[in-house]
Parts: structure tokens; C-alpha cells; sequence
């Protein structure tokens, strides 16, 4: 039996901000998959097998006509659903001849596509990533494509945020994260990770953030993953002894990383991120500040992030040993990675049953 | 049963242009054969193994001495047949001490060499590539080395010029060509393709060259495949009504496109390509305007096709779809590839003969 | 079968100079294994494996807590002798959770580590390289790192030094060395090459040094190498009749390059050499000269020989033809190789017993 498919495909994966798609023809691999995208003239965006019927020439090397794209080889012409309608030279169109289109929807400010069975495409699956939605959050965050890792390593390090105190030790690292308690729940297509990390001096990050000097805070990271590959996490400290552990975080500040990781190919991954807040929404400078905390040229959190986790990959790819040895810190990440074997096995359910229908 | 190789061996490949080709060791994989290549002092081309019996240097970081190239190792003498002559701090020479030598000989302004079987390597059967002698037909044309493409997609380009329209729209490209009907015929080593296009306006690149404001033309495209690998593409336009279809040129200007494709791998090529014509042939200035229209700096004509088949090139690797869907505009190229099969199929047959007689 | 490997294990190698290593953590791959060196506070060297026991992230990137080695990503510190001492968040520690120690010395200026089994290293076994020790004779070589060639290639070079009459003829080559015949001994651990040359013309770089004009000498090459990997070539001209074949150098100068080569991989390796002399010790500018003449920003004896390896392999590698060819000058390397694949044997023989006693 050959190994499992380190993703799921029945499944809306992020693909691109939505700011990124418009008229120009935006190549990108996504599942293993070449793909096209491009904004139809109603506004919509489409997304093609990125490589002509005929020759395979990368559809994205052509240009647009209207809402059809035109192969910049021969001029085949497909339409949005990436049916053929035009042949050079001749008259009759053989009908079998199309492209592969993928369900596409945006929401949230991102493109999202469903690389499975389009007949189970139900755009209500998308996963709630709505504090990116820019209204009652903000915060402008980015895109580390092609990332070189296997997307699973990312959550993973999202899972775990112990990893802070030695990665992250000049921001939001703090030997207390080690010392809290953590609760780990899960349901069948979520894992949650709840840390209180009560009266204790707030890291550097936050104190600035908080600016109540002096002051001892309750510090919590309330991480949500959604099978397959988003991640919510809440986070923030308030006043110790305000009630924020009981539901009153009004004497704190509350922000959120956003992370959408979709898998390029078995080795490499795009990684949506955006780290937002509710307070201050209006001080445009905060938010470019943060924004810079976390990617700055190498300089940033998540800069430190990728330089660990491409790193792990060249290590996994160079002495590789199944599986991992876990600590008790990995429990997020374990339930994590089997929600998404489940989601995988379950494809091939799906496929099962759909040729044995046929 | 092994994929048939891509190319067979019993037949002349270009190497190189004559001018390349001097006293310098030349260094160059021809057919997945590394060689060298150099003068001797007769004028004659030597093409040696580029692997030194003895330990595998390659004999190009060796030195000449006379006609013999000494390995640059142990020194080590070979002569242009490459036989060994002299062995280091011994006075016997093992017999059967030699590096291949492959046929060799120059035409046409080309280096050409038999990579197969040399008992069967004719002189005449190099093919007819007489019109890049520099007589009749003038110009300078130059070499696409170490293209990343299977060899078999630059014929397929040339045996389709449909894909003018797209590849070349701001020069030679026209939609009469799509408009206009072909026929394709053959023999057990040639395909030709020829189209006429008559009474049309002349695209960009043709009007200039004939310089009659206003006049319509009759355009036409013969296009010859010798196989394996070689094309010549007799093309032009001729005043509408003067007889140019009936075979009178007189009152047009006529070209030809000279390519000669060597595989370098299974999936890269080297390229020798002209353009040349027989009219205005001392315009020095015309010669580089045409060689630049070719190749210049990625804005050429060839300069397009390069882009459009290493494209192709990298599709067929991350997607690959056997056999290529085709259609009516690929009658050309599907005899030209139905050719090249015949002749890997012959090699075949001629060496197990050869294994049978033994 | 499997093909052989290509290095015994259970041997000591060079691993980096003592001065390389200090408190900074230096990975370093050797043998095929990555490892991490860094100094104890005592002054000894560690030497652990490069990926930690938890998710397998390169110690290298974390940093030392004293004697200790805490991991970059969790946390997890492990001792001088790789066994987990503190696990993140949890009191308790899985006693199995360690990684791999490799017995390490420093010996003649150089780390030594065993990449076999721990309990066969033994500090006497490792090869006798004092010349390098910086006292009687003197010098100050340096390392290739990652040479992109097996090895054994670099062994075959220094055994057989015919080839500097072509690698190296504007400085140490000379016809004679062709001219002279050699002896070749050996033990089961090593081998033994000489070659006398007398009364001859000093070829260029021994003219230099012997600084007596117009005095012809007797020439010595006595090239020693110990299994699997030390070279010892002890060199020399001395005026000729003053009775250095008898064994008075008095009249002369004597060197020694030495060489001692590590697989990185199969077809790469570390290559820590030295060039010394027990003449003019004092003499810095001297000293400088001549490691000048072995590495030069391309142009030294060493650089010459560099390049005809990393050509050799990746002639290797794209033209394989397995035995080499060897002529009567191979004799030295013959015998080195197959000393090689007798301990790679003895490899499998030791492991086979150790797993029959278990």
C-alpha cells in the first residue's frame, strides 16, 4: 500500500488574497496542481488546469479575451469553465476537448478552491477565517509562498506554542508558557488549545501593546485549528485580577493570528498569514508595526518561524524517521495531524464509492 | 519493453558551425554523448569520447600536441581516431586502449557526426542543407545550445506555423494563416507541408522585406521535415496575380528558415538555426536586421519560440499526458514524429543483426 | 547484493582542525551523518548528532547552556553525550530520549570522530599524523570543505604522482617522475610508495627551496598512506652524491604534504591537507609562500588538482564504467583501494558478530 497523501483534497484550500487576482493571468501550484487564476469580467474568479488540451503549453502564458483565455501557442480558446471553444484552423470542435476548472469562491479576502470532487464543493464549507474579514479585526498581513516545508510542520508549530520561548525569545517568548497548564479539546474537524498563563509579567510584545506599566497580567493563547489547514489563534493578556479567565477582557488587549497554509506540493507549502487586533483598529501605524513584528526581512516573528521550520524539512528529508517522538506539548499537533489522516482516508471513501457507483 | 529512445543513432547530427570548431578542445554532448571536438592539422574535425580511457577525465581539460590530444590527468596521448599512443612511465600499450571516435564531417557550414553504428556512417547521406552554404541563399544565423526542450517539440513548432499567429503576432504571425488550407505530404523520410495564402495584405515582417506600398500578396510556406532533424522552411510573399503560385517568383521576395536539431538529452536540444534568402544578398545591413529579428536578447522571433518550448518543455515534466491530443494543424508534426519512430524502430533491427551476425 | 559501501566506519576521520571548533556549534556533515561540534567548558570536543530526538531540527541552530546543548525549537537539552536532561513542560524525561554521541579526540591538530560503533574506538587506533603536530616540521595547511568528489579520488591522487607532471608542470611536475621507477609495499593497513630520482635537474619548486644554483639532485617521493583515509608524503631533493638515497638528507630539503581525506558523502568529502617542512622553521614568510603554492584563489597545486577531481567525478557520474582501467603507475592506488574495501568488510563482519551476540 503506497503512503498516504499528506493532504486532503475534498477540501476549499486557501489559494490567494483576493487582492492579488484580477485580469492578470496568476499562475500558482496548489495541491500538486499547476492552476491559472484570473478575474472573469462579472467580477468572479476562475481557476484553470494551467496547461492547454492540446499541448500542455501553461494557459497562463496566454493572454484573456473577454471571459475566455486564449492559449498563447496555438489559440485554443476556453472559456471560464474551462470548456474549449475555439480551434485553430478548423470548424469542429472536438467536444471532449476542456481544461479542468476548479470551484473557486472569495471569501473572508481570500480566493479559496476545492482541488476534489466539484460535486462536493459546497461553498458553506468554507472554514470561518472571519476575523480576516477587515471589519471588526484588522491588521494587513501576507503570503510566504513556496514555502519550503510540508504545510503538516506548520501547524505543528502553530499547535504548539511553547515553541515561543526559544524561537520567538525576543518578542513573545516567556518561560512562563512553559510552566501553564494547556487543555487540548477537539471535535471531528477541529482541534482547540487553551493556555491561561495567570499574574505574570507580560513579554515584551505585549507590554507595549497593554501600556499599563508595572502592571501584572493574565495571558491567554486560545488556538483553534480547522481540518485541514487553517488555524485561528486568539490571544492576549489583560489586568490581572479583572476577570479576563472568567470572560471580562476589557482591561486587556486581544488580538489574533490568522494562518490559511495550503500544501504546493508534498515538500512545500503557501502560507496565508495575518496577525490582527480589535482594539486601536484606526492606528494605521500600529498595524504596519505589527505587521512588520512579524515578517521584517529575516527579521521577524515568522521569519524565525521559517527559517525553523525549512530547516526541520531539510533535516526530515536528510535522516528521515517515522513518526516523530512526541512530548506531552504535542498534543495539539497530534490530534491535528490525525484529524486531517481522517479527512484523507475519507477521500479515498469518496473515491471509492464514486467508482463503484459508476 | 523500455520507451523507445527518443532519437535514433544511425544518422548525421549537427554539431556545430565550422567557424566554431579550431585548434581549441571543444566540449559538447551530442545525442547523451559527451565528446570533444577539434581541428587537426590537416583541416579535418576530429570528435572524440570526451573521457579518458583511463580514469574518465574529460580529454577537453587535456591540450593538443599535433593531431593528438594528451589528457590533462596522467597524460595519456590519443589521436584523432582515438587510438592510444602513448600511456605514462610504460613502454607496452594495452591494444585495445582507446576513447570512441565518432564519424565526422563538415557541409552545408556545419560540423555533422554519426553517433551510431560507424560502419554505417555514409558521407552522402547527410541531408540536403545547401541552401545555408552561403552562396545562393545568404545569412547568419546562430545556435540555441543546451535548449531545455525534447528536440521533438522544435520540429513540432516548425511543422505547425498556425502557431505564428499567437507566438509571433507583432511579425510574422496572421490569422490568413489559420484561415488558409494545407497539405501535408510525405515520404519514408521527408514530410512537407504547404500552405498558400493568396490575395491577403502582407504582415509586418513580409511587407517590409517587399516593399510595395499597398500591394496584396500571394504568401506562401513549404515547409520540408528531413528526418530526423532537420527543417528547411521555403517562405515568402510574391505580388497578387504575377504567378508566384504557378511558380513564378519573380515579382516577390522569397526566404527560408534553416533549423538543424541535435538532442543534447532526452529533454534538451541543441539548435543551429538560419534564416536566409536570395534577393538583396550583399545588404550586410539586412543580414543583421534578420539575425537580429531572429535573436535578440529575448525579443526575436526564435526568442518566443524559446520561451513558449521550454514552457512546454516544463509542463510535460510536472504533467504528463501521453500521447498529446491533436489536431488538424498537427498533420505535419504527427508524420514528422511517425518518422522518427520508423527510424529508432530500424535502429533497433540493425543492431540486432549486427548481434545476430557476431 | 548491495553495492559495497564506499568508506569503512569503524575508523577514526579528521573532522575539522582544533582550531575550528570552539564554544560556536559547527555542523558539519561526515560520513553521511550530520553532526554538530562544539567545545565542553573543560576543553574537550562534543560531537552530536544534528537533529534533535524530538522533531529533528538541527542542534546547530539552537545554543549552549554551558556543557549543555539546548534545542532552538523546544527546548530540549541534551548533554555532552547526547542524552535528554530537560524536556519542555514536563518533569518527567523519557529515559530512551537522547541523540547520538560520536567518540571524538584531538589529536596531531585535528578533531578525530569515529563514525562507528562507540565501543570499538579506541584513541591508539587513530592514524599517526604528527608531522602535522606543529614542532619538528611546520606548516599550515587548511581544508576543502565539501570537495564534490568520492574520496577515493583524491586517494588515487595522492598515490600515483605521475600526474603532477601534467597537472602541475609549472611547479612541481616533471618528465623524470615519468622516467623513474617506483616501489610500491604494503601492510594490511597500509601502503607504501617510493621513488627515487637521481641525478636530476630540480624541477622549479625544489630549485627554489634547495637554493643551489646549478647543483643537480637526487629527487625522493616516499607517499605512505594508512587505511582508510591518511596520506603522508614525505618529499625532498638533496644535492646529488652527497648520499641521500643512503639515507644523509643533510645536503637537502625535505617536506611532507600531508593529507587526511573525509567522505561527506558518497561523492563528496572533506579534504584537510598541510604542506611542511622541517627546514627554515622560523621562517614565516616561507611558511606562507607555500601555502600560498597549494591554495591560491584557483591558481595553486592544490587548486589544479581540485579541479581535475570535481571533473573526474562528474565525468563519473555521467559516463559510469565500473572497474577503471589502470596502467603499472596505478599500483599505489590499486593497493589503497582494495586495503579500503577490506575494512569495509571487516565493517560487515563486526556487525554481523555483534548482532549474533545479542
Amino acid at each position: 500500500m503506497a503512503e498516504a497523501r499528506a493532504y486532503p483534497l475534498n477540501t476549499w484550500y486557501a489559494a490567494a488574497w483576493t487582492t492579488e487576482i484580477g485580469r492578470a493571468l496568476t499562475p500558482r501550484k496548489l495541491c500538486g496542481k499547476s492552476v491559472v487564476l484570473y478575474r472573469l469580467t462579472d467580477g468572479r474568479v476562475a481557476t484553470l488546469e494551467d496547461a492547454c488540451w492540446h499541448r500542455l503549453l501553461p494557459l497562463s502564458l496566454g493572454f484573456l479575451r473577454g471571459d475566455e483565455l486564449v492559449c498563447g501557442y496555438h489559440g485554443l480558446v476556453f472559456d471560464g469553465g474551462g470548456r474549449c471553444t475555439h480551434m485553430p484552423a478548423q470548424q469542429t470542435i472536438n467536444p471532449s476537448a476542456s481544461v479542468r476548472a476548479y470551484p473557486t469562491v472569495e471569501r473572508h479576502r481570500l480566493v479559496w478552491i476545492w482541488p476534489g470532487d466539484p460535486a462536493l464543493a459546497d461553498p458553506e464549507l468554507v472554514p470561518d477565517f472571519s476575523r480576516n474579514d477587515g471589519t471588526d479585526w484588522v491588521g494587513e498581513g501576507g503570503t510566504f509562498v513556496s514555502l519550503k516545508c510540508d504545510y503538516r510542520l506548520v501547524l505543528d508549530n502553530l499547535m504548539d506554542l511553547t515553541h515561543e520561548t526559544y524561537v520567538h525569545s525576543d518578542s513573545i517568548g516567556d518561560e512562563n508558557i512553559l510552566a501553564a497548564p494547556f487543555d487540548v479539546t477537539h471535535t471531528d474537524r477541529s482541534v482547540t488549545l487553551t493556555r491561561w498563563m495567570t499574574d505574570i509579567e507580560p513579554p515584551p510584545f505585549w507590554r507595549r501593546l497593554l501600556n499599563r506599566p508595572g502592571a501584572r497580567v493574565d495571558r491567554w493563547q486560545i488556538v483553534t485549528f480547522k481540518a485541514p489547514s487553517i488555524v485561528v489563534g486568539d490571544v492576549g493578556v489583560a489586568v490581572t485580577g479583572t476577570g479576563a479567565p472568567q470572560g471580562d477582557r476589557s482591561q486587556g488587549v486581544n488580538g489574533a493570528f490568522l494562518a490559511a497554509i495550503t500544501p504546493e506540493t508534498d515538500k512545500t507549502c503557501h502560507y496565508f498569514w495575518n496577525f490582527v487586533r480589535n482594539f486601536d483598529r484606526d492606528n494605521d501605524e500600529l498595524t504596519a508595526a505589527l505587521t512588520k513584528g512579524h515578517v521584517n526581512d529575516g527579521k521577524g516573528v515568522y521569519d524565525q518561524d521559517h527559517r525553523v521550520l525549512e530547516a526541520q524539512q531539510a533535516a526530515i528529508d536528510g535522516n528521515p524517521r517515522t513518526p516523530f517522538y512526541n512530548l506531552n506539548i504535542d498534543a495539539g499537533a497530534l490530534w491535528t495531524r490525525r484529524l486531517i489522516a481522517e479527512l484523507v482516508a475519507r477521500d479515498t471513501d469518496a473515491a471509492t464509492m464514486h467508482a463503484a457507483a459508476e
